[in-house]
Order: structure tokens, then C-alpha cells, then sequence
């Protein structure tokens, strides 16, 4: 590519500017199993392979910490590295947290942060391994890598999807957007008052759900137990649209999501209508859900539904595409964002 | 702690901050053999002992991009990770790297910063297996977490240094530090110049030590070959000072380094000599060396004198502390820096 060039990061696109990257660099490790271009790196360790996932979470971007209390975003933060292993049905073991902090940090809010990640690590049974810090120019950096192990013959990767298989979704959708959504705007009604009183009444999981949510360890047992070992499966981090496009993409399938099947919370409906948004927008785009998307073949309808996962679609041929269909039958083509 | 009280972190230093943050998290896996406090994280992988380390790069703190080139920063970025990996007697496997991006930077800076990964992995065997990118508001964020292996009876820690052994060097100090220096002249002096023309000449040395350090691989290879397991070890990033204490209290023992040792290119000096500054100060607390600070016992010197090491000092008896020790015979105590 021409160097004296200059191409926005947005004419190409988040998805496409990973693509590039990953699609330079080959890999001459003989213990490297799978590199970039999954939720997480897999290592050949003997036995069992190893994840590695890295994840940022940067201030102003990921969080802010007008209303976001530093002892979530710790728990927060485990949470969002360890639901990269889970999504290759692993078990999370251990984590490193490099921060960098800016003046405006004291002792005890570091400390503060670093209790929610304590919690999590209790709630999870992963080890904190690793607690860099470094000064910072502004606000609060936060690096995560977490590491799990999976049998060789359990891993799932994004890539292996069959035609016919049922798409299916643990939790529901859209709930942690419409949270900030909330956050954003009682933050907007108490700027500069003396006494701010934001009202939160009636909202309790939307919030919940942005600001602790869970890491879907149970799924991952409870799949387990019942000797289902998925075909694909991705977390939900950029929205359900652009994940279900990665599974497309990896297991060069189609899909066919259906839109009266995308379950949506009470509260992320009521918060959507207050504040005149679409959910369904929400639930396809919104992100931060961390729930897992996975496929199971056909004859695991009758498990997984007893498991009390939806099953809100299925794969189809490569040809017929990845497409949204309309209560009345209509099919939408499923579009992902990503930031730009 | 009270929660409404407020401790500048530059109160308590770096250092005590890393301590407090790693005291209080034990651990639970039962495959974590060393979480925080060494330069990467152990862990049990059947034959071998797997390691794990992260670090964070910010711009305006560790990198200024108006003279550092984008592709050396890659390269640069892959050798900060592996070097804690060296630093446990360690062989480099596996980075992966995730990105925080301004709207500043375009698609062909991305490119010229992979470039410099790309040669990176490439002249020390390393696979770069994840690449995650995500916007950023304010300038490039980079998070590098890096993997390697070691035979489980050839693992070196921080903790090993035992007393009479000898304090080795590989290398010189100081150099980066003062290619900083010379870098940060320049760009004040070219500041609002139509043509700059920024004077390097006869700086090269330093200059490449700032912006293309090396890890030394060659050591740990020529430690091997050598059969030399060191008995304490650790990598160069903040400066002689702090790494030395490190050493120290982990091993819980004291320390006599001399300062007629300490190796110091000349153009370090000739750059000191210019600006004015003490290249003894330079080596001790500038940082940014990258070269590995072991102990070996006394039996070794000789294979260690035929290896080109210098061997700058010995370790002694925790009571008599950590001191330099002047060409005139004077004890001067060893004081950290960090970032406060």
C-alpha cells in the first residue's frame, strides 16, 4: 500500500482493519494451534490447549466514570476477558490486568477498582496473576488478558457451523445499551446540580447489566453437562448482528435470524419507548452483552430448549446469505457496525 | 483503607502500589505457579512451565510519535514483551497485540506499526496470534501480552540470588535514556521549522537503543549453551536502580554494585557530555535498556568473563542493604525511581 496515502480507519471499518492485520501474519510456533481471528489465541499445551485473549478497556471510549463506580468496572473487566475463553467452551484460569492511571487516580480508588476485581476472580475461581501499572496522559487504561483451558476435542471455534444447525442465544439482548442509554441521560439532567438526584427507579437490571454484568460460565457448565459441544459459538461483545456475521464468515455459512425470536428484557422495551429508540436496533447492535451466540445440530433442539436457551434461528448455505426475517416473512440483510 | 480519604499515588510510589495490589490477591488454580510480583506469570503446562506477561504502552508517556517512527514502535512494542519472558530464562513463543486508535491515525499508520511487528516476530521466532483494535480517544494505546516456555528446572525468578554470587550485566546503560534526550533536543530545535534538519550525526548508538532496542535472546541462548542457570534474574525496563532492588528483595539479600563497572558506550557519555547530565545517573534510573540483570554463583566467572558479560557487583547478606560503592571506596545507598 502506498505510504504517502492517507485512508480513514472509517472508509475500511473495524471488521476489515482486523482482517487486514491478521491476514498478514503467519504463524511458525509448532505449539501454535490458532492465531489471530478468533475470540481467543489457542496453544497447544500438552494434555489440553491452552486461550489467550487480550482485551482493552479504555476510558471515554468503553467506560466513564462519571457514573460508572470503579469497583464495577474491575469486576467488569474480568468479566470481559474471561467471556472471550468461555466462547471457545473454556474454562477460565487465570488473568493479568495491566493499568494505566492518570493523576487523577488516588491509592484509594485504584484499590477500589481493584476490590471489584477481586470479586470477580472469587465469583469466577480465576487467579489475578499479573498487576502491571504504568503513569498515563489521560484518564484510566485498562488492559486484560486472560488465559483457560479447554480438552482438544471440546474446543469450538467460530468456524465450524453446518447447514441446518439451530442458532441459538443464551440471556437476552440490547439491556446493557439501553443501561447507558439511561446512565447518559441522568447524567445529562444532573449536570451542575447541587444535589443530584438520578432516577433510576424500575431500571435496576437494565443497569445491572451494564455496569456488572455476568460472564456466562453457566452455560458453558451446563453444556457440559449435557455433553453438548457446540459446532460455533462467539461472546456477544459488538452486538448479536455483527457476531452472528463472524460466525457466517468463519464457517462460510449463511443464517436466518428471526426477529420475533430475539429475546428482549421487560425493562430494555419499557426504556426503549421512554426514550423513543428502536430495541430491536439495540439488540442487534447495541453490544456489551457478553452472552454467548452458539450452534448445536438439530437433534440437540430438544436439550437446548430445556436448558431454557432460545433457539432464534438457524445456519443455512453460504449462497442464500445472512438475513434478519420479518415477523411477516420479509428478509432483511443483517448489516454490522463495529466502531469506525 | 477509608474510602473517603485520598492517597496520591505519588505518595506511595509505583513500586508500593504493585506490592499492594499483588499482596492481596491469592490464588486458587491449581495450575498457577507464580501469579503477580516476578516478570511474567507461571504456569503448569504439563512438561513445561508456560509464561505469560503484559505490558502497556501509551503514547506521551512511553513513545512521542513526532520522532518515533510508527514501524519501529511495532518493533519495539514485540520486544518489551518478550524481554519479560527472557528475563525468566524463557524462549519467546507468542504475542498478541491489542490496539486503542485516534481518529488521528489512518489505515497505512496501522500498517507501517504491523510492519514493525511483522519484522519483530520475525527475527525472533515469535507467532503474533491476536489483534484486536478498538477506537480510542485520545492517541495510540498498546497493549502487548506475550507467552514463552522454559523446562521446569531451568525457570529463573527474581528470588534465587544467594549471597557471594556475582551480579551480572549484559550489554550497556544508559544509551536509550540519552537517545530520548538527544531526540526531544532536536524536536524542540526543528519546532516551526519550514525544512527541519535534525543533527544525529555520530548518534546513531543511542539513537537505534531508543527507537530498536533488542531483546536479548542471544543471552538466554548463550546462558543455555553455556549450561548457566542463573540464579536470580530480571530485564532492564526502569533502570539498574529499581531492577537491582528488585532483585534484592525478593531474594531477600543485599547488594555491592560499582560504579567504575557500570558499562557506558561512549556515546552516552559524549551525549551527557553535551547536554550537560550525568551519565551515571542515566544508567542507573533512565531505563528503557532492555538488557537482562542476572546472578550467577562465583564458580561461574570465568564462563561468564568468556561470554563478554561484565559483572558489575555481588550479592551479600540482606543486612548490609543495597549500595554502590564509588571508585573511592564509599558506600552510597541504591534508591528506586518509578513513576510517581
Amino acid at each position: 500500500m502506498d505510504k504517502s496515502k492517507r485512508t480513514e480507519i472509517s472508509a475500511l471499518g473495524e471488521f476489515k482493519l482486523i482482517d487486514r492485520i491478521c491476514a498478514s501474519f503467519q504463524t511458525e510456533q509448532k505449539n501454535t494451534v490458532k492465531g489471530a481471528g478468533d475470540d481467543a489465541a489457542v496453544i497447544d499445551a500438552g494434555n489440553k490447549y491452552l486461550l489467550l485473549s487480550n482485551d482493552l478497556l479504555l476510558e471515554g471510549v468503553h467506560f466513564d466514570l462519571t457514573y460508572f463506580p470503579l469497583q464495577h468496572l474491575g469486576y467488569k473487566s474480568v468479566v470481559v476477558g474471561i467471556s472471550d475463553i468461555l466462547a471457545m467452551n473454556g474454562t477460565p484460569r487465570q488473568i493479568l490486568i495491566a493499568l494505566g492511571i492518570s493523576s487523577r487516580f488516588s491509592v484509594e480508588m485504584i484499590d477500589s477498582f481493584y476490590e471489584g476485581v477481586h470479586a470477580a476472580c472469587k465469583d469466577y475461581h480465576v487467579d489475578m496473576v499479573g498487576g502491571d501499572t504504568s503513569a498515563s496522559v489521560n484518564g484510566l487504561t485498562i488492559s486484560i488478558t486472560a488465559t483457560g483451558d479447554v480438552d482438544k476435542d471440546k474446543i469450538v471455534y467460530r468456524s465450524g457451523a453446518n447447514v441446518n444447525d439451530l442458532v441459538c442465544l443464551s440471556g437476552d439482548l440490547g439491556a446493557a445499551y439501553m443501561g447507558i442509554h439511561l446512565l447518559e441521560r441522568e447524567k445529562r439532567a444532573c449536570n451542575g446540580q447541587p444535589n443530584p438526584q438520578p432516577k433510576f427507579e424500575g431500571y435496576e437490571y437494565i443497569l445491572r447489566r451494564e455496569l456488572k454484568p455476568d460472564a456466562r460460565i453457566d452455560i458453558i457448565e451446563r453444556l457440559a453437562q449435557n455433553n453438548i459441544v457446540p459446532t460455533s459459538m462467539i461472546d456477544i461483545s459488538d452486538g448479536l448482528a455483527s457476531e452472528a456475521l463472524h460466525l457466517c464468515k468463519a464457517s462460510n455459512k449463511g443464517i436466518r435470524i428471526y426477529l420475533n425470536r430475539l429475546p428482549i428484557a421487560k425493562q430494555t422495551y419499557a426504556m426503549a419507548e421512554e426514550l423513543h429508540s428502536d430495541p430491536v436496533v439495540a439488540a442487534l447492535n447495541g453490544g456489551d452483552d457478553y452472552e454467548l451466540l452458539f450452534t448445536v445440530p438439530l437433534s440437540k433442539q430438544a436439550e437446548v430448549f430445556a436448558m431454557g436457551i432460545d433457539v432464534i434461528g438457524h445456519v443455512t448455505a453460504p449462497d442464500s446469505g445472512a438475513m434478519l426475517v420479518t415477523p411477516d416473512g420479509q428478509e432483511i440483510e443483517l448489516r454490522a457496525q463495529g466502531w469506525k
